[in-house]
């Protein structure tokens, strides 16, 4: 697979027009370059018809609101809200598709502790109702982003309850996960990945 | 069908855990009954593992956060923004299902006045990528709740570009939509009419 490594990075973070210089710093700077990237692939999909795929807004608790005369509520006083479910879903080509974006700048694994346990428990559930369900993780260091579904993912994960393990390798999401390819249009073209595992039911080897 | 009449009215806004006396009062207020029995509803198709279908977050711009040291950031300034898609989302047995609800306190008709033009283009493309794509509109002086699938509604809609028509009269979404029965485990038990319509096709006529 032609990958063109180092075109990502350079390619990222200026274009965004919700970028503005007001928006003040969030914790949760980390994970941003993949998601916008997301974000703009997931346009491209929508003005092409491919998918509907939409992030959904992070859950704010509001406390306090003043209703200014004449002009618009504000919000005074407010918390962010830990997300029950996940970043994004949606519907592609009649299928559901449900899925969390990560980003690490380690080189060799994801630790656990970017992940949320009712995250997980949502994702499986998807999956019972058969809809699609995945992790989109970038190691940004190597430049590389994976889709890995649920299962292979559920398997790692309840390792952890024995003490087991702490993050998932490098060297088990290259494995069990699929590169996902950038292309000028969509940096972030998961569809295509979508297309090869879940829908031509793709052999798992060619992906690498 | 039997629709007990008067019970839905009385059974609701006592109980979300959400409600919490600090809440602001909010300009969409006139929503909220059926919203939250529609929340009540997914927690139960959630929870017997009927369904996952979310309330997504009212999208909110964040302008100004404090970062006190040892405690959570707070939100100093924010601003409600207008969502770019539909209230709810999720699968249910393989399907996407995406829909917007809408109450009013009118007997005959709902007002255009209520409904985005963002919203139902997001509910075309939803059908166009074979999701499932409705309106859930409560008539509250009838005590009436059904369900308007996106194809009806949109003949109608596209008339008010003509100047024909301001609002969907009570008649035509009685007789384009489906009565949602109320059951006890799920007060707005739309999962029954998309079983019979969308699933086994049912008969139209039937619904009523």
């Amino acid at each position: 697979m032609n990958y063109p490594k180092g075109s990502i990075k350079r390619s990222q973070s200026v274009q965004s027009p919700k970028a503005s210089p007001k928006s003040p710093k969030q914790y949760g700077n980390r994970g941003m370059t993949l998601e916008k990237e997301i974000v703009e692939s997931n346009s491209y999909y929508l003005e092409s018809g491919k998918a509907v795929i939409h992030k959904k807004p992070t859950p704010i608790q509001v406390v306090q609101v003043d209703y200014p005369k004449r002009s618009a509520a504000v919000i005074k006083e407010a918390y962010y809200q830990r997300p029950s479910t996940t970043d994004f879903n949606g519907v592609y080509n009649g299928l559901y598709i449900d899925f969390e974006a990560k980003e690490t700048k380690n080189k060799n694994s994801l630790p656990f502790s970017n992940i949320h346990e009712h995250q997980v428990n949502h994702m499986l559930q998807v999956e019972q109702q058969g809809g699609i369900s995945f992790f989109i993780i970038r190691f940004t260091s190597r430049n590389e982003t994976f889709l890995l579904p649920i299962r292979p993912f559920i398997e790692v994960w309840n390792q952890q309850f024995d003490g087991k393990r702490k993050s998932l390798s490098y060297t088990f999401i290259k494995e069990s996960g699929y590169l996902i390819p950038f292309t000028f249009q969509a940096k972030v073209n998961y569809i295509d990945v979508i297309d090869r595992v879940y829908i031509t039911g793709g052999d798992h080897d060619e992906s690498k």
